[in-house]
């Protein structure tokens, strides 16, 4: 298998099926032929990778409209034996779908996950003021119901457009999130194995304890990035769970391990917060290249370790400290 | 009515009733004789407030096991009439409530609000690992409709203590926690109105959008703090939900507005990022009294503002420089 | 008189006549119909100004070849009744001057100022390498004594054109600095007066005791400016004479106290090191004008102490906050 | 020879004889047996010792009341071949000498190096107020000179006491420098050789120029040392002379090369400014030891190390991360 688990793998995901976390792992190469197996939540499916039941499981850690799916964040975070190796971008689309011969005006009742409903509020105020909400376990499940024997208290269930076209439901409405254009990011997580190969566009996920409580505490933590020129594209705070204030960050930075600079401020880390955990080196799913300044660059990285070998022995400097 | 909201005013809340909410919210002194109206959301509950139809709202911010309450995160930041007025911290406890006459063996599906069931997944798993789980619009209503005619798919609810003893259901197990010590957080949020004094043990909460996306971006913020010996007891990132990546902060201080170094702190981030939100400065709920050193009191402050306008006139610097 | 000394005025200077200081000092409206007494130090003609005998002295402070003229440094940094009004940049030219009839093979011992012969060196050991050095007090003072009787033990001396052409000595080498391009900043000094009004092109001098001794105080003082984007275009250190570690800085900053930036920098710098002194805004001699951001610009301060000052009251944020 | 150069070495240093730097020499162990060669000026010193004429130059390098002694610090930071390998201190102490027979009320002229009247000015200024002041080449020749033929113009000289034991020059005023305590560091100087090895109580010298004219660049060199918690024990600035505004910082760090937060400091700043200069690690006079927080020793970076190293491999992270 590749590093990047791109064939001879089976996987889980977040179920049930027709969901866009599906949606999310068909993307993977050879994800379409291989054994895919849905999990009823995102603990459940990296359980299921932590027992070698799957080589490796999709899970959705990022909503553009919901913000950090923090079952995700927090799952990740702790355990020692997991990896994230693939992000994947998908696009957030929902249909309104009921039973055939269903008006919109006899919709009174309406079934969808909760992150569904909230992306959607804006529509079903305005189309649908006077119906109910009855948060459902998935989007798919509160449609895929409506095709069986019932009887089922809702009327109509807010899905992906796919739960309709293969359950043969009628679609009421199309598109009615309330923001064209939103994504959710998802992860592919494995056990450890070796890194996916440095591409020049990647992402680095670590999790960050903060080791105690003074002002400049965040700042030191920041500041371990910033003085490497290594930008961050997510960070989040966490509980821990252990006491009101005490948090862990949970952060994306762009650049791989085997990039000089995140390796040195990832030691950096370690050093004031020893708990940090890495969560893995991939590909970033938007093709980014981040624009590095020359001192930031691994010949830098080279440049002064070079340097700084040379000056215990005693030798002449100037053949390697200007350039 | 006072500036704090403790007589003369009615209240909505997070409801239904018997949640930990109304127990917060009876810890305001005269919420027990005032008008109390539970809402079906924290949305519900804030719109009450806009609409003039109560004076406050009491709603969950931060809890120590599942984290911030995004909901109520994202509803005060956006909204420019809605100001924290006071904050309560209450134990949270967990009881398994049942029917009387129920077995925990009995137990096959339990219904709770999904944060509950994430803070009792331990004890759940352990004895009633074959029990499958419904969510819930909210703890206590789970318990209250077992008393109800039916039927009713589940055979246990997870609520409040007080659920119980209220409606004399059946307690199969007490303080199911995963976390003993547990807490939650709730503000009561009015409309804009005079801030309540300072008290040397105050707390401000504010919202800054981050202003762009570079590596010290963030730093820049955290530094508005840090320069002026401002602690932060809170920091949750929230995504703004324009666009992956765009991110405001939800900040609460140590300090009042009325300390000079929190009011020089938030010219700063308005500076920064103008769209920076003032969302309220209150007694903390924990009496903790923030230690100030001596460049970052108000007299610092005050001493180098008499400096500053003594400057341009041409005076001796000589009486005011020293001390 | 007005505020940068231009008209009406006596003047002290660092003598004798014929030096730069001189040259420095006629570039001042109306000084060359003004009184102008030399002095034989920095600290002498300070003096003349502290006691009333001038409006203001000329003394050099800056010197690109040689550095910091530590003496006007220090003395300008502990009086509390010494302003900087104007600055002077006057570029640098040396003439090896001897009395006529000398060839250059005839000189073995040559005179002129320490700083002087330190800017003539390469010249100096290419030509004349095997003639002496004698310090002088000043290079006018080593040149116009070749005039007078004798005998001196000098052959030469190296001073500004201007000593030859007065005093009719032959000039037995031209523009001998080892630095083209070389000059000489001055600056002229008052007792405390109304501040030369802001052109947009302002320098700020202060100085700034280093208030302790962790790794952090020196960037604390330096992140006051960067924090309100304000660029120093000098700093250095000096000694306080105290103990061995004992600093106290010497900073230009650009701008001009008048601008917000520049007095909340300043107000900052006094709350950390309440010491810290300031010597005065004028216009910069080389006309450059600071690029400063939105976010540091006079507007964005003002907008920043009114959105401040509205949030005590109750008022509704929106009206203020967002542009 | 030794690392310290203690042994077998002969030595130039900043004469003549009879001087504080000659003090400062006879300090070392072995010097006072060794050849000592004077030299008439620091660059000469320093030239001795690139020359291979001798192996090591004592040089003056910080005066606690007079600042640092400029051409020293300008001479070792453009050399590739200088290494710093010992510090001395030494206490300050002026006498007022004569001719015997020559009383206080008949001194009119007295001579000594121009840091020695700056040292005793006071005393002049209160005792001698008609006195004029005669520069010499050092302390010492202006007392050496009263004792030969003459006729030389001045009466008395301010000169280390050791001038008057050595000569029969009479003792016209002891101890008349302004500041009891005063002190100056000297360095010794040789060629590249291995470094003095670690004691625990060292210190590092460098020079770095300013890489760039922003706001940041100096916190930008700052914030390398202080996000190693590595202590700087003098930072002064000094013009590189290729223009108004050029600076180079000429800086004491405290520690060795060869402790971890050291070499991680120096590489950081070769990185932002690779032309920065190492000229030592060596013992410091004080003996001080500096107080390392644990996430800043040898053992952090150790451990931050092996755990970066651990990551590629895709072993899992529980045994070196947590401790």
């Amino acid at each position: 298998m590749s590093p990047d688990g791109s064939s001879d793998e089976s996987y889980a995901y977040l179920g049930p099926e027709l969901t866009f976390t599906e949606s999310a792992l068909l993307t993977v190469p050879g994800a379409a032929q291989a054994r895919r197996v849905p999990a009823t939540s995102v603990n459940a499916a990296l359980q299921l990778v932590l027992d070698g039941e799957v080589g490796a499981a999709m899970v959705p850690i990022e909503n553009s409209v919901e913000g950090g799916v923090t079952a995700t964040l927090d799952a990740i975070a702790v355990s020692d034996e997991l990896r994230i190796i693939r992000e994947v971008v998908v696009p957030v689309r929902f249909n309104l779908l009921a039973r055939p011969g269903t008006r919109l005006e006899d919709v009174h009742l309406v079934a969808t996950h909760s992150h569904a409903i909230a992306q959607c509020r804006g529509w079903v105020d305005e189309h649908l003021p006077a119906a109910e909400y009855l948060p459902s376990s998935s989007t798919a499940a509160a449609g895929v119901a409506l095709t069986g024997p019932g009887p089922w208290p809702w009327d109509a269930a807010i899905c992906a457009p796919v739960v309709g076209e293969r359950y043969g439901l009628a679609v009421l409405a199309e598109d009615i999130g309330d923001r064209t254009g939103a994504v959710t990011r998802f992860v592919l997580v494995s056990r450890p194995r070796p890194l996916p190969p440095r591409t020049g566009s990647d992402k680095t996920t670590i999790v960050v304890p903060l080791p105690d409580d003074h002002p400049g505490a965040l700042m030191e933590i920041l500041g371990q990035f910033s003085a490497r020129g290594v930008n961050l594209s997510r960070i989040e705070s966490r509980p821990t769970g252990a006491y009101l204030g005490d948090y862990f960050f949970s952060i994306d930075a762009e650049g791989h391990l085997e990039d000089a600079r995140v390796a040195d401020a990832l030691a950096g880390l370690h050093r004031i917060s020893p708990a940090t955990r890495f969560l893995g080196s991939y590909p970033r799913a938007d093709d980014g290249i981040p624009s590095v300044p020359r001192h930031h660059r691994d010949q830098a990285f080279e440049d002064a370790d070079r340097w700084i070998r040379s000056l215990g022995a005693g030798k002449i400097q100037s053949d390697t400290a200007e350039r």
